[in-house]
């Protein structure tokens, strides 16, 4: 029986552990009865391409796991900023384009607007409308992040904030294993089948 | 005959000056022979509803856009960190996953270690390893941002970078029209069969 397979996105590849993370997060898949896919699985032989074209090579390999995945799973606390990683939202909105449920783990509580107030994005408050720096309007939704990637996420899946000690903000994965178990449910036919194989 | 869509995606919807960003961009692309459908556009009745809903209102009609698109047109200067709108990036991904091109731009040059470094985001450097205050690895590639980002927009389109001045680097449209003069050799073809027509 094919097992289901989930991409694993999230900007854990730049973790000084990002190799042992990747494990850990793989066996919690094989755990639930899922095949997990990490982006560091990619071998690709980049020695001697001048760097933008090994980064480019990196892409074209995340852009085939996510095309071979059934779902995703993205680890989306903030990144370098109020907003998740980049290159991780990139792929929320890649798999939401191809119908597939990606569920979305957040390691920091609160929302947008809050998100920008703890890191001194918001300068000025005029007739109820809070601006940044450059006068850009700060999002207030209510949402964790930028209403695209709740839109996203929620579209075909679901989004779990939880609140991990500042040390672990980025390998605390008490919020990717809800995720794993609401997948494990929603493909509970699939999984069930494969149990029933010989 | 049918007038290739342009979605215009990027932070501009944030600007003080939005619905005028958004007009004059509308008539560059009209000049260019095509239609520009940008996001504030979407006449939506959101009055009643909680934040949440709304927000998720305006995904669902700003998917609707990138959906009718023909190709797309992203606006990816830095946004409160070292890379783009992470909203803009979410529709990045959307549309290169449907096959669709998308050309960005971007008002401010270097590549992402430069962004980064202009930002205090980089921390360290232990045996070549560039890591932020949380201990993150700073991606280089020699790319402009996170290399999902140019991987998707190079796929199908091209980026382009201008440096505008500070004042304008939210505004400045000198790299859009570049996009638009791009788009519109690429889509020779079909802005030809409209002149052509009765």
């Amino acid at each position: 029986m094919r097992v289901p397979k989930i991409y694993l996105a999230g900007p854990d590849v730049f973790h000084p552990d990002a190799r042992s993370l990747g494990e850990r997060k793989k066996a919690m898949c094989a755990r639930y009865g899922f095949d997990g896919l990490f982006p560091l699985d990619n071998e690709l032989d980049l020695a001697g391409l001048p760097p933008a074209r090994a980064g480019l090579r990196i892409y074209e390999a995340n852009r085939s796991m996510m095309q071979i995945a059934d779902l995703g799973i993205a680890h989306l606390t903030p990144f370098r900023g109020p907003s998740a990683d980049a290159g991780t939202v990139f792929e929320v909105g890649y798999m939401t384009a191809l119908g597939k449920p990606v569920y979305g783990y957040c390691n920091e509580p609160g929302d947008y607007l809050q998100r920008a107030q703890r890191r001194g994005c918001v300068a000025s408050d005029v007739a109820g409308v809070r601006r940044d720096l450059d006068e850009m309007a700060i999002e207030e939704f209510a949402l964790e992040d930028n209403l695209m990637i709740l839109g996203g996420v929620l579209e075909h899946a679901e989004f779990v904030v939880h609140s991990a000690p500042e040390h672990a903000r980025f390998t605390d994965l008490t919020g990717f294993e809800a995720c794993l178990r609401r997948a494990a449910e929603r493909f509970a036919h699939v999984l069930a089948q494969r149990d029933e194989a010989p």
